[in-house]
């Protein structure tokens, strides 16, 4: 009977590792899943500011008649940070879920992803808003500063500019999202 | 020899908490004194910002010769958001971190405040970010697009909206370390 205790708390152990790897393998999926198009949103929304200009054909009474992304510091910014999200969830991001997906018991890296994410998420929420706040400057101006909506002039330049920020508010809320899917799987996990 | 396995586990379980939850404990107080310094920094900010005007004693080449918080959007946001966020580690982000100090074995309360803590870090960045481009707009002026620097004619202005900004950042980096504390807490917890 010595080695009772040792079967007891070894069978408890297996029961415990399969009776609670496959909701976390459910999550590593959902996981990997929002982590792509996450990616897909970062990149899409960096490459659409950052191609953007517009030349005018004719002058207008402002000096300049080109308007390009980096003539405004936030959008240059935005271009810079949806880089790096983007950078972050295609060389580490999806490498460590992937990871997660094959082996359900490790932890400490999804403390490190959790760690990263959130890190992430206050740069790409930092870099969106602050676009987006000249954004609605260039459509709608502010008569109490005297700053004038550019979008009469730069048509095509704000269509675009307003369309790129779209992925990025989408990104935001996945990333949001994987913060909190990584918190319940941690709480979940099998002990090791 | 029936109870064998029975006082082993016990045992084991007993051995554990007592290993475990003094790490959770000193966790949990971090926990609670970041969540007031955040408190106190988003609280200062908004009170900072939402009691900002300025009425020049003459007339400038604009209309108005008034500047308040309310002029711009960006602004209002960061009011309301910095509300929203100290209202929410008053009502329920202190409470519940009391009740993690009292009760180190719970998780689920953990959970919960990691999925507030994210929404309201990125409600906390976007509105910082949004009120710094505008702030630096005020400062800079952006020549491309013709937005005159309004600092020249608002100093009181300018120096008060740039520094309730520094409350909110603070908070910002505050709220990332809660979010990870949490994760690092809730990855350690004893088995229930």
């Amino acid at each position: 009977m010595k080695s009772g205790p040792v079967e007891y708390a070894v069978e408890a152990a297996e029961h415990d590792s399969s009776s609670s790897s496959s909701p976390r393998r459910g999550l590593s999926i959902l996981d990997f899943v929002i982590r792509v198009a996450a990616f897909v949103g970062t990149l899409a929304s960096g490459i659409a500011m950052g191609t953007t200009d517009q030349r005018l054909p004719f002058f207008t009474r402002f000096i300049q008649f080109k308007a390009e992304y980096d003539d405004l510091p936030a959008l240059t910014f935005f271009v810079a940070a949806n880089g790096v999200v983007s950078a972050y969830l295609l060389i580490l991001g999806m490498p460590l879920s992937v990871l997660h997906i094959i082996r359900t018991g490790v932890t400490k890296s999804r403390v490190l992803l959790i760690i990263f994410d959130t890190v992430m998420l206050a740069l790409l929420a930092a870099a969106a808003s602050a676009a987006a706040s000249i954004v609605y400057l260039a459509h709608k101006g502010n008569p109490k500063t005297n700053w004038l909506a550019i979008c009469q002039q730069f048509r095509f330049f704000c269509r675009r500019i307003s369309g790129s920020l779209i992925g990025s508010f989408g990104a935001m809320v996945l990333l949001a999202a994987l913060i909190i899917l990584s918190a319940i799987a941690v709480s979940r996990r099998p002990r090791g």
